[in-house]
């Protein structure tokens, strides 16, 4: 059975996604497109034949013809289309963040504790990447022994003139909270930001930006976000444990030697080092739903929890103290984490 | 629209196939199957609801419900259902070898050749690892200077009790051959086979197997194989080139430190190995074949072509000569190799 | 001209330093041994032909038989070994740590600002490591841009039941302190220690320590030391500048593929690691001193501001606050830092 | 006690080794030097107060003034002083070639055999070199198992206008040769040669030249040298045992990240590759000449052997065929290999 997705919101992020889901994975087809810019929508459906074009995006939730929604709109409207998505019953995958303040976070997860059953995932797609996978099943294994500090390093080419200072919190740094929450499976408790020289190439913004969190059981978290740094998008993290250390490797395909020296390629950005985590991560929620099983991803809890903690860490930039990272319980819904069904021993 | 594909063999590889196409990549829906073993057949088509069950290949190609074939059943039969797929106007995607003669292989050649369209692709599935795709790319690009000398490696940790002497050659260093052919765009001349001492763990055979090749331009093409080498499966290519080289990269995802040691992992077999490049080479198929055009990948001539060298390379394990290989003149069918298709540059 | 080189201190260190000038080092000769146990002095002289055996420090330091003194004693007799050498106008080599007060290593400063000219070297080796030397020339030369944060991992298998909370600081970190004022060529203005979770193997200790430094200019500082870690002794280094990073290399001399693995050696402990740095360490000492130079390696002022920085660390560790690092100003004799002679470009 | 050494030819290499003598190392000194041109030694000699300039090879030698001594003359003239310092029953260190001619060596090796006891040391410096030795011990370790193939790759950025063609084996891959013969602890029995294309960077040569060879065992011996090939000198060693392989490591101090490129540094040429092993085949030759022992580096024997071979690389390049390499049998002072005696296991 062919899973009948709606997409809302046809930008850069939604295109990608529609063009995976028609030519490169399996099981899922678009039936249905949106966008606040109706022409933008318009123009995308003329290469999917089979989709139709919806004025808004509620309607495209609450259409027969679609299953499941894909919500891939600007940030401040994910909430709306998440809760109404929840309210018609349908999966709905979301692409990061969640919703834009802790609070909306917060409404998601209760609505759909109340719905009693999990129908929201959260587009984190590292927990998808084969190294991070591989990071976690080490971990796992006990080779190391407990974890003690994660070193995360986010690097990053270049952003464009509307990055904004918090941004290198909310937006970059989100995707290494949630990957440390997943990879330790313990929640933060604490974060501090330290006063970093910046870099020349950033105006403006504290670039390289040093986060260092606290987890549950003590754990370090030391978040480095370097966002102009030039060379490449190198995404680096290494788990110290208590005998041993484990860290992501080099992803060279062919080593040269040549003119003195022998060199591999760094990735050129996010879509050349994540493009098959993002596969996996949406063949995966296709295979899932379309058996009809709830998400087994990042869920609203994830994304609340990602949004709690940076909200932490732009008010320790702000103020320079150590702020404490406060979730509430976890409600029973999200216990049992469903990411395991993904093949990682916990 | 979905290509409808008969797959004639439903042993390992071919499930192995069909599960892909079903569950992995976009475009193809399994329409029929056929199996020397009528119950196998039967028995893969139970989860596959479309999916016909043929008495003969021969049906299974005459079919309407077949709009093209994929042959995976055993090597001897390959040349009647590849000839019968270009008889009925179908493209077909043979596993290798393309048949298990010379003068077969030259058959298929001959009467595509007649048909005067290309029809045939064969599963030479390395050109479409990105990892040799990206050593193409650096070959190409000028980086290194012409090259001058080729090693390849090719690491299996055992073999069967049923692989005999020659398998080494027709049956592993195929894959080495078309490896080579492709990424230096020229034919192989001559070959030796070296005599080397023989590993104790694999009894009866020539293990490891030194061949030396030469291409048309003098190329010295170093082919080892190594087949009961227990510690993975380990692919290894380095070109020589006038004023630089390019190899492989290791495959590591995670870096361990450990017990006195920094260790990665070796694939532990093909399958781990190369399963991405068998998605790649079947999805750029399905995607070609549906738009209409021939095929771009390993073609008849490509598969006679590995198959003379092989043949040749026999001869020199028996004879312990230098033996020529000749293949006769290409024919202007096969004059535009269609793998430039494919985005590396020649 | 051979330099006579008197000993004080004929323990573990003592008798490295002499056997590598006795056997592996040019120029120098040992002319004189002591120790606070006057029989292991008379021992280790037995294999020393030409060494005088002296009752006292103080002896050996003034007699005639002796060009330059270097001092291996116990850390607390070292302020009064430096400054008897001073006052007798011999070159010292002291090993580290310079005295085991902040304000005795600053009465040796002011001594030697009297003396209006450098006779004291303390042995801060990893200036000589090969590794170190060139990760100084990747900074000098442009090539990734002004450092903005600097990664400093001390990694040692495991400490003795003597080794207290404020070691991991005064005793292991003060390599790591050096190093990185040596490598940026600025001071340290503040520390703060981060509270990390404590590995199970070390009990009792801070471990992993993490310490967070700032300099002048405002270079973050990262220096971790965690010295129960078993898997081996692992020095990491690494440099994120503003477009791109440079890191102490992995020092594998073979790597063997075997039982699915492909793997290096991690060094076993700091004799290992550090023993080419020791080697050339005391080669250019000797080589200076015996050309009547003065020494060029890392000075009183070096030995001083590490003490004060570890000083300072201690106290943040047990204050959990940020504490500032007050240096007050170096005195002109230390303005132009020796090390450029060692061919390192600034 | 210091040995006094009488260095004859005091060129480039000459000179080397008295400044390594004279600097760097521990327990020679330059007592006598000698030269075709007289006025290069006095030129040499205005550095070495002590040493006296000799009019003649066998004047130094015969002088009460060497204990031992150094050959680092023309090639053609080493056969000769060797011979002469043995009559002298002085041992002597000299560099490769022994001699230039299989028949001279061997009329060394005789000579030796009836003085009764070694005085000969080649100057083969690999086999000082740390990560060679490292692979020979991962070879007696039996981690891989039995060695079955060795691939040796020799590749210099480039050579002057008198390199020959024949040098490629006499000269450049003599080194592969001995280390083999070393690595193995085995004869080579027989070698052929490739025909490869040619570098058009080293007109007039066979470059890269690809020599195949055949150990007692059945091994095969796979050396490229390539002798053009501008990127840098990089010396590769690949053993492939029954269960695993070993390579000699990259030489990385530090990585570099930056324009897109992870990249470390290949040496720029034999000096710098093997310095260390320079320094360390001569300390260990001084430390055991002047403890009277007889020398456990590369003996007369290895120095015949490794002529024999190349000699009979030579015709197999003009041959084109397999050429079997004829030694005759060892004599019984060479019985037990003095290279054990470096710590390495057999």
């Amino acid at each position: 059975m062919t899973l009948r997705l709606g997409v809302i919101g046809t930008g850069m992020i939604g295109q990608d996604h529609i063009r995976r889901i028609t030519q490169v994975l399996h099981g899922g087809e678009i039936s249905a497109v949106n966008d606040a810019n109706y022409a933008v929508a318009k123009q995308v459906a003329q290469d999917l034949p089979d989709a139709a074009v919806f004025d808004s995006g509620q309607q495209l939730i609450e259409s027969n013809l679609v299953d499941a929604v894909i919500v891939t709109s600007w940030g401040p409207t994910h909430e709306e289309f998440v809760l109404a998505s929840m309210a018609a019953g349908k999966p709905v995958f979301c692409e990061k963040p969640l919703a834009t303040t802790a609070e909306a976070c917060r409404r998601i997860v209760d609505a759909e504790v109340v719905t009693g059953r999990r129908l929201v995932q959260v587009g984190f797609m590292r927990r998808y990447d084969a190294a991070y996978r591989a990071l976690k099943a080490v971990i796992a294994s006990g080779e190391i022994g407990a974890p003690l500090i994660y070193y995360s390093g986010h690097r990053n080419p270049e952003v464009p003139g509307t990055y904004t200072r918090d941004m290198a919190i909310v937006d970059t740094a989100v995707h290494d909270v949630d990957v440390v929450r997943w990879l330790l499976d313990e929640e933060l408790v604490a974060i501090r930001v330290m006063p970093a020289k910046s870099n020349r190439l950033g105006k403006g913004l504290q670039d390289p930006l040093l986060m260092i969190g606290e987890t549950e059981s003590g754990v370090l978290v030391n978040i480095e976000t370097s966002v102009n740094i030039r060379y490449g998008y190198d995404i680096r993290g290494e788990v110290v444990g208590e005998t041993g250390t484990a860290s992501l490797a080099g992803r060279n395909l062919v080593e040269v030697r040549a003119n003195g020296r022998h060199a591999g390629r760094v990735p050129a950005g996010w879509r050349e080092r994540f493009t098959s985590a993002f596969d996996t991560e949406l063949q995966e929620w296709i295979d899932t739903i379309a058996s009809g099983s709830p998400p087994t991803g990042p869920s609203s809890w994830d994304g609340y929890a990602a949004t709690v903690v940076c909200d932490a860490g732009v008010l320790a930039m702000h103020s320079d103290e150590r702020v404490a990272v406060v979730l509430g319980e976890k409600p029973a819904l999200y216990g049992t984490d469903g990411y395991e069904s993904n093949g990682v021993m916990r």
